[in-house]
């Protein structure tokens, strides 16, 4: 079989950096990762006991595919009371994890030759979905601006693109990598260019929960009519491996993205929808015994990178510190990361996949030990490449 | 919103009548249905057992996105002891069910704009994932040749359209609705007009393990660089919901799938993973139970329509009859369906759907009980409709 045979748009995909990278250093036996966006939490009592639950009652046939009434129900109410949320069970459509809600999402949002806002540095996946879907990308650097998008930095992608239908926006609040969660002044402000505009915003908000010392605020208060949210249990509940998300949005988009998603994956899995149930219904709090750690974690890892030199913009949520690599190390962000996992037996994830070669990402949902380990580590590699640099 | 907001692909995809039907229906209390192609088996008890271990022992992150390599290799083995596929674990990449296996295949393999044969009567989906794709269809109608596709068919869809790129056909076998199982003879008939033309199949073998004296031959033997095989253990497990299938095929399209999979649901479930490595581990013969029963259901099913006066293929595979409503009923299949709902509170599928209004689907994957009341209901009905004929 050729290259050529195969969908043009599919091979322009990159592969996921990321993920190829994370796979390649876990041959190594020594390795302590913090790559992945990816709790070392394990799923919480009670949702374990529910799935063990729908497993021995067989559990096991296939659910409506907009998902189980009751697990719609329980996420209207969950994510009114979390967030404000405005959406009723039949704005609700249960999808295969975040993932495959934005997948739909941009599916059934975009077509061929519309163009899309991406803030950067992004989480990977957005690019390549607007690549698989023919999807033109504006890219807008907001590393000058505290990782913050501004309503200028908006209207200006749209001035400097006249030829474009600048249709839709990705905003991931919390943001992966950055860390960075908008204030409510800072959603308020984008609001009338986007409305002006008629820019429809996905709005990531898979880290929704996890804030330190202010509560998220969703953009979907301002602009109902032109937000579609994205969410799920995978960093709230610690459930990443099970595959569980949402996505809330006004009619007639819900019904039509029921459509793409029947047609791509048919439901979520009918035991993992019946711990979601559970999760979003006793599990207003299994977050917070997470965010306390996360909390402690966060600080320790700000101090000791600022300590080893690296710039680091102040993380409000997710797990993730972004830090800018010294310039006295001369390395980009790839240079840096295999170094340190090559030398170091430490895996942090280059930032060049999302947008910015300059910086590297620690994710701190990781053990004490282990991030212990790698400050310490990071802060060995600076001292001998810079002995080295001193030498030369 | 405006619906012309939304991508027309997907706002020209039809919503699914099937499952609307089969929801609708649902509310009446009093209904037997034999709608879903969904086993009445529950999950093998060590299958089951192996999900809780799963769940147990915390096997909740996020696998890697090919799939885990144990599972991959059981598969490898697994289908080649089975049905002589030749596929290493590398060529497999593990996806939600087998509906995100044809669906990330036709994403993957045709660009917008190619044709692609669909037989029919066929599982609708199959239509739903080219318009959502821009990908254009030459049904062809094999009511005439006993629902078996001939290499003359594909010659003449091929020279009826001269305009069209034909790049791929989808073949179902055994097939969903009619229950065909094709024979070695008629697979291999096949070969030589698709090699010669340069079309790849799409070959959906998810009821690969339900035939009825005769072994189920996969076209993959014979056309090993121009076939994609789908599967998965929805059938031959009775793990419908628990949505876990697999694509096998060649260099360099295996890798370019892997990408469209992980950009779209990231991966499947880690623990139904887990399960899946144990199902095709140790669960060999689960299937051979149920095909017991099956086998007996689609003798008394095939037996009490004919009795009513149904022209019935003779179906080798899979759990579905296909069966032509007597004339003297002047009915469609849509009339006939609705009626026995309404009236006599059973559930059949209308032939419509899959592409022929003349017929209906019976699914006898449910009980015994089932069965017998569905069979006098349309006896019952048949009688009827034939009285007030009689009488008008």
């Amino acid at each position: 079989m050729e290259l050529d045979e195969i969908n043009p748009n599919v091979l322009n995909v990159k592969p996921s950096a990321m993920r190829k990278f994370d796979h390649d250093i876990s041959s190594d036996p020594d390795i302590i990762k913090l790559t992945l966006g990816e709790p070392n939490f394990d799923v919480p009592d009670h949702i374990k006991k529910a799935a063990i639950e729908a497993i021995n009652t067989n559990c096991s046939h296939y659910p409506y595919y907009w998902g189980f009434q009751d697990l719609r129900e329980a996420a209207s109410t969950y994510y009114r009371d979390k967030f404000g949320y405005h959406y009723s069970a039949d704005e609700i459509v249960v999808s295969v994890g975040a993932t495959e809600a934005l997948a739909s999402t941009v599916k059934t949002l975009f077509k061929p030759g519309d163009a899309v806002i991406i803030p950067t540095p992004a989480y990977p996946l957005y690019e390549a979905l607007m690549t698989l879907n023919q999807i033109k990308t504006i890219f807008v650097d907001t590393s000058d601006s505290g990782f913050v998008l501004t309503p200028e930095k908006i209207q200006k992608a749209v001035d400097d693109h006249p030829d474009l239908a600048v249709k839709g926006l990705i905003l991931t609040d919390p943001n992966n990598p950055t860390g960075v969660a908008y204030t409510e002044a800072q959603i308020a402000a984008l609001a009338p260019v986007l409305k002006q505009n008629k820019i429809w915003v996905i709005s990531d908000e898979i880290y929704g929960e996890l804030t330190y010392g202010q509560k998220h605020y969703t953009i979907s208060k301002l602009l109902p009519e032109q937000t579609i949210v994205t969410n799920g249990l995978s960093k709230s509940h610690a459930m990443t491996g099970w595959r569980l998300g949402f996505v809330f949005g006004p009619h007639p988009f819900i019904d039509e993205i029921a459509k793409t998603h029947q047609f791509t994956v048919t439901a979520a899995a009918s035991l993992v929808q019946y711990a979601a149930t559970e999760a979003l219904t006793h599990g207003q709090n299994d977050a917070a015994v997470m965010k306390k750690e996360y909390l402690k974690r966060r600080d320790f890892v700000v101090q000791n990178m600022s300590e080893a030199g690296f710039d680091v913009v102040h993380p409000g949520g997710a797990f993730y510190v972004f830090a800018k690599i010294p310039a006295s190390l001369q390395m980009d962000s790839w240079q840096f990361v295999k170094t340190l996992a090559k030398d170091y037996h430490i895996g942090l994830m280059p930032g060049d996949p999302f947008g910015d070669n300059e910086y590297i990402r620690i994710s701190y949902a990781a053990s004490d030990d282990a991030l212990a380990a790698a400050m310490k580590a990071v802060k060995q590699m600076v001292k001998d490449k810079n002995t080295v640099a001193d030498r030369a």
